[in-house]
């Protein structure tokens, strides 16, 4: 038996999207962000890491969007249709590129930024210029730039491509999905130079599953 | 053709290691950082990114530590020697797990910790009480927790195990290794409380191979 612990507005939305994608039977407990906008405390009691997502199968309990989408695609995936067969090379290369990539470089530098934004927004107001022109430099020299490059990677793959594995939907646009929905926050993407990103978002939100996904686990927004 | 672009003390160390591990015919070119610690623009000659690792095959540049990792296992590990089978259902979930949780958990903390240290390092004279007013701040809240928590995961799946799959080394041992290397950075890892995983450290190090990979790549030194 499956139990997903979600998380409202984090990485475990990628999981109710997968399995809904799959039509899997799972159990599915919500979670709402305490005041500091972090995991509640009862979070701890399911793994003491505290974060989302968590799958429990059976008594364990499984960690980290990368592995759970690979445990979830090697035991439910019964028709293959998520992940490219290992005989479709550029396939399995993009799908595995992609699915390391959301996490290991795009995810990161989009947590840098936020951290940043929350430095400033609790600074006593005599910080703030301080705060506000650290956090400049660190988006300049550190943020920024980087973020671009990706953003500029993904476009050019997505302009070739349907989706991020090629022709074919698969799990490693689920786990870029809640990646890009985080680079498209606040001022959101620029519209004509990511636009091939921006139609792919659409098109990955127009899924049924998706929609159940949203039903069940709410609305991405950060 | 294999020819790998190893920028010094940088996540590129991992795959000369591993290309070591699996006795692979390959070329090294090795890049300095800059005088900002970065890296060099030649790097951007050989893709745009600009970051290591990069590993050039035939006329394509592969990007990413994991999905290298997975490449290399995929095509040259012929006697499968460095991932579990899928049919070992133990050893494939604990290699899947770590292999991901290297970069998308403990890198990003270790990460925000360099950041947060080049700050301060960084800040004018007057500045700096109130930079590292900001990175107690962060370190408190949002880094140390996170980090002694997956620390005693960590800790705890070594007293069990021998390698992080398990009974036998593979990959996800080098992919590890570099965090390991960033979390025991400066005071080090607390010893007793980290017995196993610093015994762990110590055992990679004793490979012939890592052996090799420290000569060809220099050693790695955060």
């Amino acid at each position: 038996m499956l139990h997903l612990h979600h998380l409202e507005n984090s990485r475990s939305f990628r999981i109710i999207w997968l399995l809904e994608e799959l039509n899997a039977d799972y159990q599915l407990t919500c979670y709402e962000r305490n005041k500091a906008y972090r995991a509640p405390d009862s979070l701890k009691k399911v793994h003491p890491i505290g974060s989302a997502p968590m799958l429990e199968v059976d008594d364990r309990v499984l960690l980290e969007s990368g592995f759970i989408i690979e445990y979830l695609i090697k035991h439910y995936d019964k028709e293959k249709q998520f992940k490219p067969d290992d005989s479709n090379e550029a396939a399995w290369e993009a799908y595995t590129f992609w699915l390391h990539f959301a996490e290991a470089s795009l995810m990161p530098l989009l947590v840098m930024r936020l951290v940043f934004t929350k430095v400033v927004s609790q600074s006593p107001m005599l910080v703030k210029p301080i705060s506000k022109k650290i956090q400049g430099q660190v988006e300049k020299n550190m943020i920024g730039n980087g973020l671009d490059k990706m953003l500029n990677m993904m476009e050019q793959h997505l302009s070739k491509n349907h989706w991020f594995a090629g022709s074919e939907f698969s799990a490693a646009d689920i786990q870029m999905h809640l990646a890009v929905v985080g680079a498209n926050a606040g001022t959101g993407l620029n519209k004509s130079k990511y636009a091939n990103i921006l139609t792919w978002l659409q098109r990955c939100e127009e899924r049924d599953a998706f929609k159940r996904a949203e039903e069940k686990g709410g609305r991405l927004n950060f």
